[in-house]
């Protein structure tokens, strides 16, 4: 019988199998936004066993398992890694239709070459095997990253970072590029006084500056913006419920921000007017260095309190949210066209609904500076699979340029999530292989493999201005 | 030729048939929400004729020959049965690719054993055929129910309910179960001060409590509410806008209850936060008597205030609504879950655009606590056809588990309807099938079936704690 | 090898095929709502070239250049024709996907005759041939109407307008019906007082009456349009963000008048108040005229303020907002209806995530007057694409009647978009094509092509009180 994870899975059509095979298939990664933690790069530590691999850390799965009626301590809690395995893998035959069944059985296939499926009678097998792989050097982290052909990998950190895991992997002469990407969120987070103070004062600390005002705020983010920068750092990430776009003075922020800093709680008004400024001074600065700029728009984190005083953040009770979206982003972009001071930019929806407000509204900004200035980014979060990334890639192509635009990214933080990028670029060859077969495109596979291969990779490499190129080691 | 409702009807693939006609089929119905006249179970009596059985009371229908051109008078007025079946009848070819069309076949099918489509050359012949069936006992009330093999069956009464006819069909010893659900949205309709005086005082009736003050108002709730559960229900619903999750202290509550109580009308503030209150309060009625808690957000209703006046509520003019559902919505959850008082919980969403936002709220809140706590709900009222009903199932798979979905309802106010049960599977099943096929999913048929079957029957039964076995009588 | 375009383009089954081959192909068009400039039919003058006809003031082209990386000056600044012709053609073939990929070969195969792809290597060629073709007298603005088999055209004016150049058409005896439409948008937009009295001002002048007071706005606007219904006029339209619908007494919204007569700015309350009563009496007038009214909802216009003050508006700056729309636009439906004077209503949205809405919304108000007495009209702007056309069809379809839709029309700006009804054509039989080879309708031709051919021409015929039979002449 044919395994599962076959040649042509997720390729409905001659014309899709051909696109992916002779033009996607070979193509690098250019991991260009995940959430990898930079420092097991620096090390090149192996895994212990795949629980630490695979489900430590990743709320996806945490999510199901929930679902699926496992108590936590078998989740996040004290159970042994073999009991969280054995759970997960009781777990997986239940996830039939969502992309966790595909991720984990493309993970096993790709990196373990297991093409049994998971499920409980396999689950103490394909844990043992996959443990003893991981033990060994051929799947050090590193080489997990060089197995998938990544040439590019940007992580995120926040302005707070010393950025020392990333110099020591460019001492190394690492041959996969790995750079940062500004993260400054925490900054934006005024709603908490006591928590804002305290990012503050490590502001202070690792800038040097001392942050009495907002001018001084500006200040010690600039250099530490510099300080990114020097350290190959050419992106920025905003993750918000919706962009803060409202009205201000000067002296109304400068005021906000002296109540802040003196602990106490800002009003609506003034945490929308500080919130405002601060992303678009943040804003300006990405401008002025030639970064891209990228809006995470529309979740609504932390929901569940109780969750989130045991286990923290991004622990699997975030969800899609319901903002208003277009009014505040046209102004802020306005603002920055308007003065010259428009990054290039990347917007992220994770509402479907707003799927065509954002394919259209990076066209009102478009100026013909470069291809596909304003982007609009690839189907994120719960859009990663199949039907979100479908929507996404037909809201991009019926509003916008589909051929200019910068494609996939993990956005993940497991080690294993690389064949993410496999799985969008078969959804995306298995459409335009299905276009031609209907007769919706001419079959001209040089023009048509040439645009799969810019989304792929070609694209981002020229959009993003970062070293790139493998050098000759 | 082929009949038009054949062995086959919205199966496309031979998966699709073999998990429809091994699994689907033959599983009973679990119907968990209807709005059927629960006296007419109780009587068992015969419909005197097809107009009487079909389009009396179904808005529905009414809404298509209103947008048909149809006047008013051979639809709701005084024009004969035949008059207004003759309508109807002219009116369902025009009802192409609305859901209509196919439940009317299917229900011609089904009951009636035609296969002729309905229309103006055919209408008398099927009318006659149709109202001589239904006048013969075999065509009774419960033989209609039987004859589509319900097991269990949930009627939705007011609190004022006196559950006299719930609780004759239980003496009857009928072998199908016949439950109530309790629907206390009238209690929450405060925007009218006569209309809600009127209804608290007669719950003060039935409950034998003076209700002077909101404590009062709890306590008759709460009597009525054991009083529900003494006669097996186990399943709340509330119909709102958005969930209502205002801050309020019980001073504000208690003094907005006195002004309603006095006649006054309140202000948009006291409004909210009385509702804010109220709900919560019988929220944690459902927690702590271990029932279900149903919640259908986003219908605007009501908007013909002409024909409001006329015919009242429930007469065909109410449409989607486009109301701010996240925030508040994760605020009611998160107060129940912290305190430890969050019930089973399904949500509903009438516009489709919260389609994935509802999927990934469920996620939030999960404990594991059993399968599937919180539930996506099924499409619903106007997205209960073919493309709502495929979008709830894809927004739930890809974002919840599907597996552990219980399934559809009828939610109709017609015993006509019960063949949507099956319109429901087939398209499970042609969803199912369609995946095997493209390789999306492995043709493991023992599996693929064993979770149809518990989408179709099982599931229900596991998550609502009622009775649904059936006696050996 | 096969042309792009060939005869069955789009049309994917056997089915589809014999119903636009046999039903739709044949209709001629009526085409309700665009932007053509009516003198240009007038004078019914020649195009220059392939860029004067195609390029000039098409901002669909101009988005897609933009984001294609092509600087301003090849768009719309100071580059030769043909320079601006030649950026265009090397945009082409990177607009796959994009509707804009599709029309630009249906309309040089059905004006030209072209069956090549437009690219850089074949640019030169087709705008010499196109040039060529466009300078003779068959190719004037009128033939090029004649072409495409249109039968009526309504053209969209402002109530300043002097309609001389519609009354010039009708003396002509020109046998293609060129209606105008009564588009009053400007008389809505008083965010601007200066604008605003410059325009108020005018209409003083085109109407003869002195306007201080708003009961004056009322008497002018009232005669202008009594000459457009004397000069045929059955139709007014609406471009909104969302329906103004505020409650105000007929003294505040004088009040708010006079405040802005004399050129103050008015706050946020009087503004919706003076928009809420205007847009209301405007439909009274309407209604009273017996014309149908159109609401285009949805646009957040003008969204770059640099390219607005260089090139003015409709200039590709546009985009989908997320407005509220159900409460304000049932209030407004309701009022009127509550009045009897709700006229025939076509309500169309901008946002997709409205669709349903929009298709529930219509059904609130159905009366049984005539048939689709309030439609959901087509997918509009940047959802005039195959998946957009597609959506319409299917909230359409599931939630109101499609056999009763008045189907397609151009909106646009230029001579060269006919082709868009058979796009949309061809789009339409495939679904119904699609849904005979499913077996989820009967194949009963006679009566699909009936109802192909009414939503194609007829039910347009019937439903706007104009004239449309095409004289002997």
């Amino acid at each position: 019988m044919r395994p599962f994870i076959h040649e042509d899975f997720l390729l409905e059509t001659k014309a899709a199998s051909r696109l992916y095979h002779e033009y996607a298939e070979k193509m690098p990664i250019y991991d260009y936004h995940c959430h990898l933690p930079v420092r097991l790069i620096a090390e090149d530590t192996c895994f212990e066993n795949l629980t630490q691999a695979w489900l430590k850390g990743d709320h996806y799965k945490w999510r199901a398992m929930r679902t699926n009626g496992i108590p936590e301590e078998r989740i996040t809690g004290s159970a042994s890694d073999w009991e969280k395995f054995s759970a997960w893998a009781a777990t997986v035959p239940y996830t039939l239709r969502n992309p966790l069944y595909h991720w984990t059985h493309l993970e096993l296939k790709r990196y373990f070459g297991i093409d049994r499926l998971l499920g409980p009678e396999t689950a103490e097998r394909i844990y043992e095997a996959c443990s003893d792989l991981l033990k060994t050097p051929e799947f050090s982290i590193r080489n997990l990253l060089r197995k998938m052909n990544v040439q590019v990998l940007c992580t995120t950190e926040d302005p707070l970072d010393s950025l020392e895991w990333h110099q020591r992997i460019q001492r190394d002469g690492f041959e996969i590029f790995v750079h940062t990407a500004w993260r400054p969120d925490k900054a934006l987070a005024a709603e908490n006084p006591a928590f804002s103070n305290q990012w503050l004062d490590g502001l202070q600390k690792v800038s040097g500056v001392e942050i009495r005002t907002y001018s001084n705020l500006l200040e010690a983010l600039q250099k530490r913006h510099d300080e990114f920068h020097a350290n190959g750092c050419r992106l920025s990430d905003y993750g918000l419920e919706t962009v803060y776009a409202a009205p201000y003075t000067l002296r109304e922020v400068e005021s906000a921000f002296l109540k802040l800093r003196a602990g106490q709680t800002l009003n609506d008004k003034e945490l929308l007017q500080y919130k405002s400024a601060l992303l678009y001074d943040m804003a300006v600065m990405d401008a002025r260095a030639g970064w891209v700029l990228q809006l995470h728009l529309g979740a609504l984190r932390n929901t569940n309190s109780k969750i989130m005083k045991r286990l923290g953040a991004d622990t699997g009770c975030d969800s899609i949210g319901d903002f208003e979206i277009a009014r505040p982003l046209a102004a802020f972009l306005d603002r920055l066209n308007r003065e010259d001071l428009l990054p290039r930019t990347i917007l992220y929806n994770l509402n479907p609904r707003d799927n065509e407000l954002m394919a259209t509204m990076i066209g009102n900004f478009q100026d013909g500076s470069c291809p596909g200035k304003l982007q609009y980014g690839s189907a994120w979060w719960f859009l990663d699979q199949k039907d979100g990334i479908e929507k996404q890639i037909e809201a991009l192509s019926n509003m916008g340029l589909l051929s200019r635009f910068v494609g996939m990214l993990t956005d993940s933080r497991s080690f294993l999530s690389f064949p993410r990028h496999e799985y969008f670029r078969r959804i995306l060859c298995n459409i335009l292989g299905s276009d031609v077969e209907k007769g919706l495109l001419p079959p001209d596979f040089d023009w048509l493999g040439r645009i799969v291969e810019d989304i792929c990779f070609r694209n981002a490499c020229r959009y993003f201005d970062m070293e790139c190129q493998r050098r000759d080691s």
